[in-house]
Order: C-alpha cells, then structure tokens, then sequence
C-alpha cells in the first residue's frame, strides 16, 4: 500500500522523485505540528530547571532529542545522508552491519548541517505559534512529539542537498560559473522560483485544512474548527522552510566543484 | 490553539472528558499508521539477525522501543498512570521532581498492562496489513514510526482502566454484584454497546478517508487515492482496539472493590 520516497531504494535521483519525496514529507510536517498541539507550551520542557537532575543537559527536550540520538545512531540513523542529528558531537557509531546507502552527494555535503539554526527557530519562533499557554504536566510526550517535528522538519531542509545536486545535474553550465565565483547571491537567485514557491505555500494551506480537521459522523460544521490554523504552514514555509532548503542548497553548490 | 485532553490537568472525571480524550487518540493513531505505512515492511527491523550486533536486544524494533522507554522513564513518562512500557523490567526511575498527577484510579491499577499482547498483534497480524511488500533499509525510521503506532495503540487501550472507572462510579449497583461474583462474562455484557462500538467504525474510516487522502491544489482524482486503506481502522478497532479496552476494561472492575 505504502511506497516508500526516500533516495534509498531508488536506482537514480531525478527532479520527479525529489518533488515526490518533499510533497510527501509535507504530510510528515503537518501531522507532527498537529500533534505536538495536542499539549500546551509546556515551557519547562525547554528550560534548565527541570533538567538539572538530568545528566549533562541543558533542558528536557535536550535530553530527549540527544538521549534518543544516542540510540538511534547506535542503530544507523545517519548512517543515511538523509539524516542529520541536531547534537552530533560524540555520537556513537552504528552497530549494525553496514546498509549499502547510494552515494549521490558530492563527499562535502556531509559537513553541511544547520540544526542549530533549525533547534532554535523552532523553539523560540515556531512553538509560541502553535501551541496554547499553559502548563499540563505532559513533558515527556510534549518532547517527544517536538523530537518528531524537529526531525521533520531538519529533513525537509536538509533536502536541500538533493535539489541542489539534481538541479546541478541538470544544467552545470548554468551554476558553474557561480560556484567558481563563489557568489551566494547569484545562486540563490539562480535556485528561486517564486511562482513555485507560491503554489507550494497554497498547497501546504491546503493540506492543513485538511488534515487539522475535526471529523465527526456529524456532517454540520465540521469544516472550519481546526487543530492547527492552517495558515500555519504557508508562515512555516515561505519564512523558515524554504529559505532554509535554499541556504542548505546554496551551501552544498559552494563546494560542489571542490 | 491545541488543548491537551489528558487527565493530567482535568478537575475531575467524568464521560464528556474521556470520550473527548478517545476520540482524539483516534486522530493520533490514524496519522501514526500513515506514517508507518511510507515504509515498507522491512521484515529485518523484527529478527533477531539484524539486532545480533545490539547489546540484548531480539530485534532492531525491541533495541529502539526498549531503549527510548528506558530514556523516557528517567524523564518520568511512567509517572503518568495514563502510560505504559512494553518492557517494564528494569526500566530507571525518573530523575525529575515528581509531578502530582491525580490519583483517580484504584491502587491495583497499575498492575494492569497488557502491552505484550499488543506487540504481538501489532507487529504479527497489523502491519502486514497496510505495509508494502519490500525492503528499503530505511531501519531507523521504521522501527521509530513502529514506536509512534504501538505507544498510541497502547495509550487507547489502556484507557480502559478509566473508562471502566468512570462507568463504575456512574452506576455502581450495576457493576459491584458482577464485582464481587468476579463474572467476567457479566461484566463484559454490562460493558458493551454494540451501537456505540458500530458508530465508532463508522467514524474512524471517515477519519481515515480524510486524513490519508493525497491532496493537490488539482481538484480532479484527489478523493480516492488513500495512503492507507480506510477499512483498515474498523477493522482495527473492531478486532483488536475495542476487545482489548474491554479486556483491560474488565480486569479493572475486577479488582476495583479490593
């Protein structure tokens, strides 16, 4: 029933199953955010007082995202260079045996990692968004559905390295002579298309109003109460998400000649 | 904007607020199946082979499910008598300051957890139905989204112990002469609404119809292509979720007059 987007299982990367990858990944997004709004701020998730008797971190949700890394990785998570840990200094390596993961990237890419920029936009902009004042007491589920949509959402952007390397792919001779310039500006406008941009904000409106809403056998008005305001997702794109994906693209053409 | 319908910050317990909770845990396991269902099977997450490697661990699903319970337990998850771990043996106490979330169960409550019965429905007879056939080495993601399923499941299940809570405090005379003849039989008969359970099918596939829908800004051909079949939720709730409520539904009352 289920197909699977990633790059891992796909003989070449080409611009269709990008675009199919990123559409499908909005879904992820949209489900995440829903569910972390099930729980109020719940600021001490993000604070060090509660954290002070937990080892070596700096709030709850600290613990949670590098404590859960710490397994994952010993699993192969970033064994994938669809993955990027948001804390990944003294990560352990995998256990297992190693997974035969297509090498599409240019070598440089693995360097390339904003999950800080990512951690905190997240934190301190997008969750006041969303999310109720209040404090229920349900930190461990609040943080784990913040580990959810941090890693979503860090994957969406990150994306950015497959996009960049298609769209190289696809016309060198256009991007060739800004990377050898080494002009940021010339690429990002090389890598803008507003027009795109737009029909992916109507889109990812679209499918909030969709996916957040209240569905009961009742048919009376049941369209307009949603979980999340579904204007939600174009702010996210159009001011974090893309900008973001753009910078991550402009960061892996700059060494694409190297 | 979100509003959290767990027990944790209510007054007081009564129908309207668990019904409002179980119906929007239906949401919450909809959109983990969805999830999953990008994945295919990727049968090595469940054999001991792949996991021979990982410090005692049956398989890579265990490894991920066991550990993250061992770092959430120490973050106080399991403080909460809304939650329950699949592997309680030697999980870590929490780390935190105790929160002081209400007590409105009986004590023998906490000894109720069926979640070995749920790991092996899940994995054994679910996912078979709505994954793909296949193998895409994409472990992590899969044993993770495989953590988001069960740990929802579970949660609906054992609410159980407050729905039977609930119904007992609404009409003890009803329950206590089954109670204390420890008539399984009649307690169950007293606690099935054949109605109630119908209209509960019928709502979860609408919600399925909606929230696994491929939605495009194009209007045409959007509505029937699902990412999950909807008749999978009934058929969900009809065999496993609702018997299982019941059951634990069950084994509350049966101790509630200790």
């Amino acid at each position: 029933m289920g197909a699977c987007n990633t790059f891992s299982n796909m003989k070449s990367l080409n611009l269709d199953s990008i675009r199919e990858s990123l559409i499908r990944q909005e879904d992820t997004i949209i489900f995440s955010l829903i569910e972390r709004s099930q729980f109020p701020m719940n600021s001490p998730v993000y604070t060090p007082a509660l954290a002070s008797t937990l080892p070596s971190s700096k709030s709850l949700l600290h613990f949670i995202v590098n404590q859960s890394e710490t397994i994952q990785s010993q699993a192969g998570r970033y064994e994938s260079p669809e993955e990027h840990p948001f804390f990944p200094d003294n990560l352990p390596s995998s256990l297992l045996p190693q997974y035969n993961h297509p090498q599409i990237l240019h070598p440089t890419a693995a360097a390339i990692n904003i999950n800080k920029t990512i951690w905190d936009v997240y934190v301190k902009q997008l969750l006041p968004l969303f999310t109720a004042e209040g404090d229920d007491g349900n930190y461990v589920p609040t943080a784990t559905s913040d580990l959810q949509c941090l890693q979503a959402i860090s994957r969406r952007i990150h994306y950015g390295k497959f996009v960049a390397e298609v769209k190289y792919l696809d016309a060198p001779e256009d991007y060739a002579p800004a990377i050898r310039a080494q002009d940021r500006d010339a690429l990002m406008k090389l890598l803008t298309f507003e027009s795109v941009e737009e029909m992916l904000k109507r889109r990812v409106e679209k499918k909030a109003k969709v996916f957040a809403q209240e569905v009961s056998l009742n048919v009376v008005d049941q369209k307009e109460k949603y979980k999340i305001d579904p204007s939600l997702l174009p702010l996210l794109y159009g001011e974090w998400i893309m900008p973001l994906t753009k910078l991550v693209e402009v960061e892996y053409l700059l060494k694409r000649l190297d």
